[in-house]
């Protein structure tokens, strides 16, 4: 996941990344950055943990300039998260340079290989270190000619937004896998950001979405930025970003995020329709499904699960009865709404099985009758490489495993799955949407491999 | 508000008064604390924050015992919270108590002005504090005697957990204005809680409500608490804590919270219906009035406002675009939902009424055509002093106008409550609630004065 | 030990204050507080740790008013250090008052007990709390009346500073155990501070001590503190801080402290001298002994230990190698002047041996031929209860054993204690000094016991 | 200054290197690293703070591996602390490495600008990142030969210590500008450190300083690391370890640094003797130098000034009486010591002159007849490049100043510097001591410039 944005020209450059940043918390919790440029020098802030607990009076005291790029991190499994939050700033030839960015690099590593091999030396683990470097090795003159240049050794998903002391460039690759907007700031100024929540918190106005394979130039002298087109557009937006990374309030590539939802579940309803008395969602990231869902099957639609928000960084180590059944600590089930009753939970996605397991068990244990679950997406089969942290393909639990399977390990008394054809048709338009973790099938090319020294005795 | 637990018998004492304080956080977020009594001493933790980040492995490491009682406090303006947390401690002529307390001492200032002028010191500024001089203070010789005493000097709403030692008392004022619901854990060990979501969490067995008016004696040699109804019942349960205050999977004296708020949504249609193509809830807390609303209304439900729960403690002062409408941090409409549509936007209750102000101008802001709002409560008319912060009575926006003037200034097309009757034939139940924030009648007694010294050259 | 200060009429009550603490700090690192009146309103913060941690721009922001007092508490053990900060603030009969305390109540317990049978309840464990319960307690319509009923029921060693919301008073007892000086500040306001360190630091001129016996109170009208002698003065003053609690720039009732140091150096030399190559002071408590011990002897001084003074909060367990010789952490010898040599140690007190024990293993494995340990104090034979926190009589070293049992134990080749007769010489004056540590005679009375009610079943 | 620390071979590396860094917490106090080889991974700590405030149990889980180095940095104007930190870790062609650095290198921008121009990017402002560069750019197949190969590069002062999964290099200048000593532990493993107090607090015992010119390479199979002679030594050790940057208990190359500045005292007091009462020190920097001084010239030692160690982060802006002489807060005059009495202050070194005006301001004020202020080091003339942070050469008082201009300056009656013959002298032996400060030789050459791009239109 993970989220950028980045604002040119305008005098609140930091604040307004902040916010906008604050409004793309669920793409990424781990940590935040903010990079800004004040036409002479570049200067950054980034930390682990909340937007709101980063960021306070000092930091905007540094973060002076008005042109300003942010992100926020997803948590991913063993990165060193000092090191590993962005923007990546460095000093290099033509000065001073920052870059965030939102996607994933399938080449990362023949990249990183080669460039070690050339005697470059990588202090994190992030991909963003290779577009750096990329620029920085690039023979040209100019911060553009070597953007260009990088652009030509990169494959992948990826959304870039690259700041140098006066200017910056935005790109979106050509398959347009992440999404991102290009707004107007009320004083002016411009945004980007990877939803367009970020427009509507800051007050800004829609453009239009960065278009695939789009760079947008930013100068001080230029009143709009300068687009030019890197690449022909092959359109594959991520349908993840409707099944359930994005805010339900945003429209990305002109898409309405929660009717996309509702669709869905409603196409759930007639693919896989199920004799209940009642509808929940699994909240908060079920709820337009599950909606969908109960209205397509003409059945009653409940919120008899509610969610606990006031969840802290630390647990004390519950006791058995807790222990158990960690969902509670999140979920609690409404009994009288679930007694007795024939139940289907809806959820956006199944993934391990180890949370539907306890959410059907804690189902059962408040009452109910029989419990259907049913998820507003296709059987993800397979790891994705496009920015999603998912497991190895044997922790997925579609892997290997039928539906009627899984219900039985997870204790439902059925489970049905929306059709990758579902899927298509609820999203409502005629594009050919990256559906990598359910078909397998990458259209980005590269292939991965990890000839890291492993020699200790040189 | 508030919250109170105790726990008596358990090998877990006081992890399992962590829970459930944890469960019970949307009663209070100021400040937590827990004693434990150890049959020789009694230890206390207790601090401003969030339950989850007071308590770590050093405090469990104190908090010895197998009696464990505790309390989440709200915030109430012009408090001291470093010293207003609970439980409070003190040694006295028997030894050692902590005691907690939810609700509100009509008579606190009278009681606490006669403690005074008998040369008593108050180092809080919590009614808590004159409960355990009233106990300190009587000429009894054994504690349970002191309690009784103190008991016939205090008057109001109130929930107490009383510790020593050795014993827990439980007391649960005879009108049963707040709610009090006694379980048995696992482990054989017994709980009382403000809620009964504090049971579901931990796994206990919810055994019955304590009764208005009655005392539970807990001691060693008892397998049973002892039970004693020290006043004549003259049940007058909180409204407020259907329409608001209660977690919705709690069931409060036998009426379950979130089918209570359906019912006030579907007679509020009944009541105040309106001609809309749409109904919005304010999330979270008018989700299931809403969805009663609509069904009564017969006309579609959809949760078209997302609510931001990454909302940390400070936030640095925004830009002009987003100070002139701050709801805008928690709240965000789904514009394509709302655009050109007529609404229904129900909460749950209307106070001051400056964030339904908001509320209405962000829906109109996102294309509305025309927005009534709904209240599935009746004008709150009155301060309430069993245990509510609300605030002077002429903060109330219902105070001394009428719906439609409100209406006017909150900027909505319409605006409707709920009936007092419509309240209770919601409640379903023959029981007299207290409404004094609707109908001002006070029937716990009391006259309020504050005679403190206030001759500075004495 | 713990210090107390109290400024009345300065613009900047509270800074003056927090100026002061810091330079006390020595007295007491456990816990600070300041509370401040503004003659309606008395505002408090305190709160465990250093001065310069506790107190930031939140606190002077809240602490406002001309009057303000303070204290620094010492570590004591077994105290529940979120509850046992000073000043002790209550609401009482005549309205807000605010107690700060250096000392020990000979009789805490006998005016404890007799308040707790009376009905009080004690929330802390400091004898401050009785302070405030006796002058709540008293039947006297005004506040200064009050104070003296208060003062005929203690009993023992106790500076005090109490303030209303518009007056202060301060008291030292009748025999002057602990130190208090008065002066006059550069904006015409006045304080009064356990030592005259705090006046040096914020430029203040010393006036002169306040008087065993004497009260002085400070009023708004008043130009000067009105004075009121309380008691006939039967002058006692506490030895120990001449020998380690003063620092050493200090002047307490007219007696230098390093000079007192530097004479009880000499003096010890002349009692219990030894032939050695050099003398080492223990830093940095005894700098000033030794350097007279040198002087007296006739014998090279050197600052052959040094003192890191980078001690931070937790230390990791270390290794076996450092686990058997903590003091190392701390102190680290020069080997190169104490290799081959036959060295003297002086220290300041002698309590219960574990430390000199590994200061002179350290310096024999430096290479020390011989270690002769010399005490500028004499043997501590008592524990004392005017405010030192001595451990019981059973830990203190000289209790049962000789200096030369002791020697053996410590591994010193000597060991020599300043004799009772020594140390009121070297303090070069007629007075009878407090010196009940030594010889076990108490003065100011009072018996202690601890009737606490036990009996768990009440 | 900074302080490195590397340990091969120990079960406990992590926590000798930990206590190692903590004995060495003067030499740099701005931020602490350590990293740890397990011969298959490197893991890395590092942070802002004190030593004993960045590692704790989380951190020492993390450090595993027998193999450690650590660094300590000292606060240098303008550096981004959090990435400033060492030690610098980086993947590379060879797989992991992590290098610690103690001293400047004075061809850094030179080394940095010829790897820019290369296609490098800086992701920090230490020059260590510049030897990761180097050794990740060699062609060399080893990393002996990588090491040998970046050596050639780079010219200045420099202790290194360079960590690979399995093995461990330590290297020294062939000026031998800053310390290095070798020791062995307990446990059988190796040390090597700035100092030798670390050696002396972890129980480690002192083999031999590291050669000017020498690296050491530890590896599995090796009971003892292996010498190899990289450069002809050229011995100019920096004459500032002796005079202020040494714990005075170390020994440098065979130097006891304490009695370095007693010799210098005492020379100071032949070349620039006076007529005083009283020697006293600036404490604690000059002690050991005023002691020789005093002795000298045959007059009473004091330790008249206090210092408070209490100093803690952050200071609340004190009143007007304090920000004059902001001194006070660390140090306080014993005045009844000095009154009337012609002094002589003796500080280790003079650099801007505003302390030693304020310092002779306090005395003054605390009465002092006369101030002669005497300096044991030699009037500081030029800014070093060797790793001290002196400030520019015109804030240096001695820069175009006489010592009678300087002491008309700063208020004192007189002042004397010790002569660079008298410090060589003292210093006892023949070497060419570095001496840049005092005579502006630099020898070590190499000359800078900063060619950064600076065209913001690239």
């Amino acid at each position: 996941m993970c989220a950028i944005v980045g604002i040119y020209g305008s005098e609140n450059a930091a604040k307004n990344a902040y916010y906008a940043l604050f409004s793309m918390q669920h793409r990424g919790q781990e940590s935040s950055g903010i990079s800004t440029a004040d036409g002479t020098k570049i200067h950054l802030v980034k930390k682990r943990g909340l937007v709101t607990d980063i960021f306070d009076e000092d930091a905007f005291n540094q973060l002076k300039g008005n042109c300003a790029i942010g992100h926020n991190r997803y948590s991913t499994a063993g990165s060193d998260s000092l090191f590993d939050a962005q923007p990546v700033f460095a000093r290099y030839k033509l000065g001073e340079i920052s870059v965030a960015h939102n996607g994933n690099l399938v080449n990362k590593n023949e990249v990183r290989n080669r460039l070690i091999e050339q005697g470059a030396i990588f202090q994190t683990g992030m991909d963003t270190e290779n577009i750096v470097h990329l620029i920085a090795k690039s023979q040209k003159d100019k911060l553009i000619d070597r953007i260009k240049d990088m652009i030509t050794k990169i494959e992948g998903a990826y959304c870039l937004v690259i700041q140098s002391r006066s200017k910056m460039f935005v790109i979106r690759d050509r398959f347009g896998i992440r999404p991102l907007s290009l707004g107007r700031l009320k004083d002016g100024g411009w945004i980007v950001a990877s939803e367009t929540c970020a427009l509507d918190l800051i007050g800004a106005t829609f453009i239009r979405d960065v278009r695939p394979g789009e760079m947008l130039i930013f100068e001080k002298n230029n009143k709009e930025p300068i687009s030019e087109q890197l690449f022909e557009p092959d359109f594959h937006p991520c349908a993840f970003e409707y099944i359930y990374f994005a805010r339900p309030d945003s429209i990305i590539d002109g898409t309405n995020v929660y009717e996309s939802r509702l669709a869905m579940g409603k196409t759930l309803a007639k693919e896989q329709p199920c004799d209940v008395d009642l509808v929940l969602p699994v909240p908060d990231s079920g709820v337009a499904a599950a909606k969908g869902f109960a209205e397509g099957l003409g059945v009653p639609f409940e919120m008899a699960i509610v969610r606990n928000h006031y969840v802290g960084r630390t647990f004390i180590e519950p006791m058995q009865a807790i222990r158990d059944l960690k969902v509670k600590l999140k979920l609690s089930p409404i009994s009288s709404l679930i007694k007795g009753k024939r139940i289907a939970i809806v959820d956006d996605s199944l993934v391990r099985g180890t949370t539907s397991k306890q959410i059907v068990k804690m189902l059962k244990d408040a009452g109910a009758g029989e419990v259907h679950m049913r998820i507003a997406a296709p059987e993800i089969k397979y790891p994705c490489r496009y920015g999603i942290d998912t497991p190895t393909q044997k922790e997925l639990i579609s892997y290997n495993k039928t539906p009627n399977e899984i219900a039985k390990i997870i204790g439902a008394d059925s489970l049905g799955f929306l059709s990758i054809d579902g899927l298509i048709n609820s999203l409502g338009n005629q594009r050919k949407y990256s559906l990598v973790s359910f078909d397998g099938r990458y259209f980005a090319g590269g292939s991965v491999s990890s000839p890291e020294c492993n020699d200790l005795d040189l």
